[in-house]
């Protein structure tokens, strides 16, 4: 395609419609177009349905609604995360029709694209604390374009409630596991499926666990193959990353 | 097909074909096999060519030759990692056909399955001395039936040795980007294509890389959406999953 | 038990009482029953006066509530940790009976069991400022039928404090050691008893306490045998923990 | 007992058996012995079996052979742990009775007690490579008069190895478990059980497992009640604390 | 002095003028005087004028003052640390002689001891934002009966300021060192004088200095030999330090 | 300079004009003029137009406006940073003609020399998140006589940003990389350019950002010669860094 | 330059010299050149003296070699650091001509460049031990053509030794200094001067050294403005970074 | 005293006795002298018997002899501590009248001053591995001219074994103790005596020991006041600085 445009220009400079110095100019911008950046990314956002992400956290909230206010165009996708309700009422000022999924912490604008993949991401979490980060990631993963199942409250220290559902684990075709304290549920989960397994340690938890450190580590030595790790709390990561790969066998 | 077993056993206990105390037995062991564990788990490996995977780092040379021994069975594939030559040999006693891949320290046996799968893993490393673990990745997702290309050397130091090969960036399916020191190379593919990135931290480098922690930290803040991370040095883990999420689409 | 269970199962299959397809449904929730997770464990909470216990941080008051109305049911008792007033005060709306040991931080609602194991479990701290971590250890020993001693600041800046009460040392069936800044306490009392010592260190201190982190260390590393470690600040842990081993000759 | 000593040689005193400076010898050297210290603690081992331990690592040959010379009188049990061939055989030149576990690294001395508790410590590990640090545990354990059973290879990466043998866990009275890498399997087991756990996280393992802190923390962290800690590596005191309290409802 | 005063017990039991009973009530407290614990120690304060100190961090108003009225008794000293004006003036409350040093954090309460050591102590200190450690360790020192100089500001970003007061530095008998940020202050200090050198690192300071571990491991690994170290902010164990060898060569 | 002023006391000495004690008071102070400090320094800066500078964070606001004060003379610039509007306030109330960078946190007093460097600094950022550190870089370099060029929000995740500006990053002299969370950019810029970079990390990120401490050890093992570190969150120490270099062919 | 490359090729395409397709062909690969990267580096390197660095650590002597015949051309400097003894003859083996700086352990081939920068820059060094480390940074910046003096074992233990030899410190252009332990000696230099000071931490000491953690910290948090640092004992990099600020001013 | 000199040195001017060029020469070296550095201090040392110390560790055999070489003068005493065997022979070889301390791993030479501190410094170690880090301290301070006591092997598993031998600890004047894994040791002694307390972490442990840094915290956390602390593994440091101390009150 952009192989295409450099032709036409370049039998146009020969043709002698385009000038040599308006041909360099044009020239001039190419090689981030050629590499695939900027503007092909946006096409590409457009076509494929990926939104464009705002992270909230450290930014202000007029920093906030002017980056807002700059990706608005159209019927596009905009999602905010790490918002709470103040960043959430700051944006709803310059876009009335932005929606807040408030355990989340995500503010989605904009049309949802209507057609989804027809296969399941699975978030599974350990316990209720871990619940902002697990719908960080299934609201991504669902903004994204996928159907979302959520498996809440299945950790270890009662395992039988995640065996009592392994018909949702092996029917999934991704699974996000969302845990903190001692993270060893994505382990379980890695151990029982052969589908690939998202691991976003939390930091919840409270002494060792040092801010989710204890979970990061779990999860990296998981002696389970198949499971891979996303940086603590990182639920928009996680969600990001399983669409991807849920999306892989769809034509998308 | 459980579930038929299960039917066909009750129809022969209703039938009188099997007495209680035998369909009992028989039962009894269903908890794990219901569950999707071990002999299930077996049959998968065979039908889907996803090898056996033994650590032999931790394990002695008659352990390691032990679980081979108990292994070996028909056309199955064995694969062992973190091999060295005196491993290697040891299993060369006992299995004559052992192949050994020396940079990647694994050691397969029996036959590798023809079919693979239709789509490539794009393998990229930073540096020479990140071979090894490049080469786990690479072997392991071979082994697994994936067609594997790889980009060596093409650190950030130098990045336009990145850019040069772009079209094996975007035409690869997945890609798995391994690198030591500051790592950097992850979100550098990362910012570029569309792909899942599997990022492989390795322990190359010396002072404040601590032994790899500045690699793994540097991939897990990683800024660019669509990469995940395994252990230090987990090449096999990486090229394992990259294996999982390339055959997705292919029926496999 | 679960054996006759499905016996009967079987012999009403091949007596034609129930059908096969029937007989297949109650079959497949066996596994996990078989594991003797859920129901069972309730049962035997129930049984044993063993209570569920909700850590409330990192909860929202209503997810406190509702969690608590769905555990309300008969004579059981509830154990809530880590709530502070604003929690308490919430429980008390929708369970009047709620009854809150404020230093420990835990909130107990329901009939606590009468009969109480024979032998005690002394809860020794080292400072004033290990009081709600020694509480909740103390409380929740006491809320599981365990009759508690106290033996608080006896740190070993004034290790006499700590002799003087040796009685207490020597009579107690399992001891909870509860210290922060350098957790000695623990080494000094393990090296003192044959009785099991429960280590907890606390995040009492500062600078080079790191958040309890020198304790931890320090009773990890205790050179005197029979003593073990929970995590930082865990009370709860550590009087659970005390509960189980104290009744386990009482026949319970 | 200590207080009818002290009455009876009052009493001498008072009736002039004795003279003043030899009561006043006779009650120098009781703080200490009133506290239970040296003499005591050596006849409770005598008297109860619990043998004398020698850590040998960081001891010299020297050291550790005079240490054993001093211990050796009668039947008494002499137990070294961290004990590597060279030391065994250094040990053997002293003390030709000497018997060695080389996996776990025990060399004991003289005879065992032939009485043992009727109840059973179960050591549960990981994986291979935890053998050295679960024999360790399972040797002291029997040294010091408990019957033990060892379930072996069981990690996370494949549970039903575990579940399979829910039996055994069912029926320990005191279950230790050995765990690297993500060391998970204390999570799973503390979850299932209602019996005491020891969790020993060991330093198998590489990269992010940082010699066994990920375990550790892991551990530490264990959202499972019911699960105390030991060192990292530290067999000989998982092994010595199941001791003591699967021996306290024995009358030991 | 303790054998004397058994004695003259023993021989009145002998006598008759003691009772045996008596005798062994008043020998029942003996062990822990005689590792002149407890009493001793409150004695050792009044007679050299040291003074009880409590640490009010952690502990809540109302044990603060319920500490300080039991320590209220004649002439003594009472010191509290780390007190905040809310502190002191629920001290006030109770004590209204108390004297609050605001910098320090100190509240003193009864009449300091007249009499000081005649050598001085100098407190160094390298930035402004280290004076609340540096005071503290100033007012501690003086309360104790020392002469104190100070000696602020004079960091090693001007080490001239430090150079111009090196007849301070001489004249000195012990220096206490307090800086944050790198804590070279001590190393400079070390290399220059022949006064034994009391290390203080502080919190001050962001990023990289960790919370005062940066000066922590700069103290430590100080090339200068006469320099130790206490933990981070802990200005008031450096000043009872340095005023405990001080005061060595003065007969207190 | 130093000598001849020596030699001309010597000389004064020698002819009688000073007495022997008046000369030798002088020369008591020589020691550390002759290192070059303090009023040395303080000519310097009023010659080289390197302002003072006072971090305002840890410091009272009495103490700062005491120090303003104090360093107010003629037309001596002021630098002070970490300043919050707070402090800002409280510094106007003493100098009237203080000018406020808020998001820099920098106040500025007096006037601003009005001669610059010909060549220019750049200060690069990773992301919106960074503006206050590296303004507090760009900030700096001005008010000490530099050009600065600002190219913020460049980061990694798009890659294309960066190169777009290519042409700045050519043309610059000294060029300081701002960047949060994995701080990859540092890499990607040192790859580029063969001028000096001196790299900031910030402590923008969540989780395993641990504070600034990957990006830290990003900036520290990058494997691209050229780049050095400063503190995180350091943008005045990396903008004085790049103004002395920057000036060091100007004859500054 | 390239402008005018991509004119010419315009015109020659309007003159119809060239081919659309071959005009294509040649815009195909004008991205990365238009970046400055691969071939514009080779020739800066010729043209500026600076040589192409391998960092034999981590590799295979093999590689080595192969590396440095491929970089072998003409009379280009070639230089190796991190090369013991082995890798010098390895390399010595394909490159007679090969230098061997034993104490920095690098390895130089070919003609060193005989002009060098006018001003020097001086290696200031704390210890003996330091050694390896100030001479990788002195000889690399002599390779690169800059004028080194050497200032060795002037750490702080005795800091008269660096301030009697202050005339090298006033007299540099730029300094490096190097040091382990606690690395107080960068705060030292950077508070004494007005010149671009790069601190290299080492990792020479012991205990809380951590491996050089110590002192990276130190240099980090040094608070004399004027000072950056690099990874722990990477003396290639400030060499690096000195020599390209001292020739910034010398129209290299 | 130095005044004095230049009094003379300028009166001698005056007098016409020395030339101006003369006093010149003289004064330019005074800075540094009048700071008290070099030959100040090296003539303190030979008054007052401190002896030069070399840190064998990180220096070639060649640069440990030639400083050995460069010292040697007179009766002067040279002590060079982490010396190995192989260190001693070399230094043998110059210095034929070399004293090995093996334990201590101290090489001494020279004669030792006859004259002792009349006060005693008593060194406790926690365990037998502990004996070289308690050596080096030992004859450390011994070297120095202190009489030394030993009370090894009284770690807290066993803590009668130091009340047993209080009087030691009553009777020394400084005590330094050594002590590894928990190091609780030094807060049990601490809290036991008035006299000051120097506190050396070693590195003997496993697992969370993390070479000595679970001692190291515990000491620095020490809640009993008296108590500093050195780094890991520095006897000799604790040996110098109660040295130190320990002759402040002998009009050393």
């Amino acid at each position: 395609m952009d192989r295409e445009k450099i032709k036409e220009l370049l039998q146009n400079v020969k043709a002698g419609k385009i000038e040599v110095t308006e041909a360099l100019s044009i020239l001039k911008s190419l090689p981030y177009e050629d590499l695939g950046f900027a503007k092909i990314d946006t096409h590409r956002d457009l076509r494929k349905g990926f939104p464009e992400v705002i992270l909230c956290k450290g930014k202000t909230l007029e920093q906030v609604t002017k980056i807002i206010e700059r990706q608005s165009s159209g019927n596009e996708v905009i999602m905010a995360t790490r918002a709470n309700k103040e960043v959430y009422e700051a944006i709803r000022n310059v876009r009335a029709d932005a929606i807040y999924y408030e355990t989340a912490g995500i503010v989605v604008i904009g049309q949802r694209r209507g057609k989804t993949a027809k296969k399941t991401i699975l978030v599974v979490s350990g316990g209720t604390a871990d619940l902002p980060v697990a719908e960080e990631a299934a609201v991504t993963a669902e903004v994204m374009g996928n159907t979302v199942e959520r498996l809440y409250d299945v950790g270890v220290a009662g395992v039988h409630r995640l065996f009592d559902n392994k018909e949702k684990l092996f029917q999934a075709n991704v699974i996000v596991v969302v845990a903190g304290m001692e993270g060893a549920l994505a382990s379980i989960v890695g151990g029982l499926v052969d589908k690939p397994v998202v691991a976003v340690p939390t930091s919840v938890g409270y002494g060792a666990s040092f801010g989710g450190l204890a979970a990061l580590l779990t999860m990296l030595n998981c002696c389970a193959p198949g499971v891979v790790v996303v940086n603590i709390d990182n639920g928009f990561g996680a969600g990001y990353f399983a669409s991807v790969i849920n999306q892989m066998g769809e034509g998308k």
